[in-house]
């Protein structure tokens, strides 16, 4: 089939080269960057530039740009998406997206399904795309369950295990939402205030697994994370609120100097989080950790 | 040389074995349980089993126990020692550690020399005790510059090298306590208080690298990491503190509504995080990351 791609950055892109080195599928795609597009094309990464009039003949059409731009660009193209058409987007929020899509689709007999490859890098743009990037990782998507047709959720999902992904989870917008701001938003969050200690700077030498794993995405992109968060407010709030009461239980019995607290603070932690991988048949293994 | 080392858990054990692997030193062992001693003799992690007997043929006793422990069995042999022998010990915890051997280590004729291998592992004990435990980690070394020729600490910063540790800080108590407190103890609590969201059971299928790598280190043993937490109390308190401070400005920020005032706080983070990384030439890569 032929399928669009709108925005080559890093997961554009990266879904670009996946579907050239792992299907048959013909790949048109275009940028915001006529650069980008060039050494799309010069990388054998796009078969063609997409065009608006390449547009109609897409049988699928991936946008992945920010969620504003995403639902900008649907809206605006929505009467030239080729009938019965899938559309989807790869945005990191899912409420606002999906309600605002969901009447274009129907009005113009398109499908649309939201979806969240939960991959990326600390690095963005297409010369850091991949086909690595999605091998083992997951991919939420949110399709309106009474709007989509099963038989096209399930050849989604073939699509997307087709690219490397190892994992699909089909939710709600609403929970998707719920569920990242713990997971990703909260995170990224608390990476960018942990690494604003006044002893940061001096780290090297003292520094460990721990240290880098709780930094490490501080390095992130503030414009398209400050529209993620704000998209996605409550969520994050609720989230964010709740970790500073739990570590201030751990200030507090720090403080208190009772050590049976901290060690109870300490096992339950451990417990819970022993429990949530043992019930996934997890169990962890990395080096380099810190005592 | 004959090395001793008390204690064969993952540190004890691991070094062990590296000094097996990468030496020509002979090394006697010894631990509280059984088992472990046959258990290292059986995979030839050591050569003999660390008798009080031996202890005076040791050149160098390394002490692999918890902070208290360490202290105890240190001036409980201080007596027993080789004169001119070197003792290490490998907690996580310095100035306590330090200041209680200073005065033994003189009165006795050995030189007593801090030490924190910045390794470890989710899991512990000897069974997980392996050779690449130390590969590429930082030593920290705090020895008492006034009573520790300099030829002494040049031959340990070589002998932990032999191991495979890729960096040697030397540094005081005091300073390591404040760093460790910030870059491996914080760390530890943010973990055990991250897993504890309501959510954290449901994580499967909408989590990435960042919700792993904020979760990791909540598998911890809670009585060594309450120990060493109350050894560094006044350190761990004020990073916790100001972080707590931190991430209630994220909140404040994004309860006033105020975009402008988040994407701040992010391009801050990123602006640390990037000259953190680049003044050391780190530029780290990790995929599945998520965005």
């Amino acid at each position: 089939m032929n399928i669009g791609i709108v925005g080559l950055g890093l997961i554009g892109g990266s879904i670009a080269k996946s579907i050239k080195q792992n299907t048959d599928h013909k790949v048109f795609g275009t940028d915001i960057q006529e650069s980008v597009i060039c050494l799309a094309k010069l990388m054998e990464a796009i078969d063609e530039v997409l065009s608006d009039e390449l547009l109609p003949q897409c049988d699928m059409v991936i946008v992945a740009l920010y969620p504003n731009d995403t639902i900008n660009y649907i809206q605006a193209h929505a009467g030239s998406f080729k009938k019965g058409s899938v559309v989807c987007d790869c945005c990191g929020v899912k409420q606002m997206v999906c309600d605002a899509l969901q009447d274009p689709a129907a009005k113009n007999d398109f499908v649309f399904i939201g979806c969240h490859p939960m991959a990326g890098k600390e690095f963005s743009g297409f010369k850091h795309s991949c086909t690595r990037l999605f091998h083992n990782a997951s991919m939420i998507m949110t399709p309106y369950f009474s709007a989509t047709p099963l038989g096209l959720i399930e050849a989604m999902k073939k699509f997307w295990l087709s690219l490397g992904f190892s994992n699909i989870t089909l939710c709600s917008p609403a929970e998707h939402d719920q569920m990242i701001a713990y997971t990703s938003q909260l995170a990224h969050v608390v990476s960018s205030a942990y690494v604003k200690s006044s002893l940061a700077h001096k780290h090297k030498g003292f520094s460990a697994g721990s240290y880098q794993d709780m930094t490490r995405v501080a390095k992130l992109h503030e414009k398209m994370w400050t529209e993620l968060f704000f998209e996605n407010k409550e969520n994050l709030i609720g989230e964010l609120d709740g970790l500073i009461e739990r570590l201030v239980e751990y200030s507090d019995a720090l403080k208190s100097g009772n050590r049976g607290s901290v060690e109870k603070l300490l096992q339950d932690g451990r417990i819970m989080k022993e429990s949530i991988d043992y019930s996934y048949g997890m169990g962890s293994f990395h080096e380099n950790s810190d005592r």
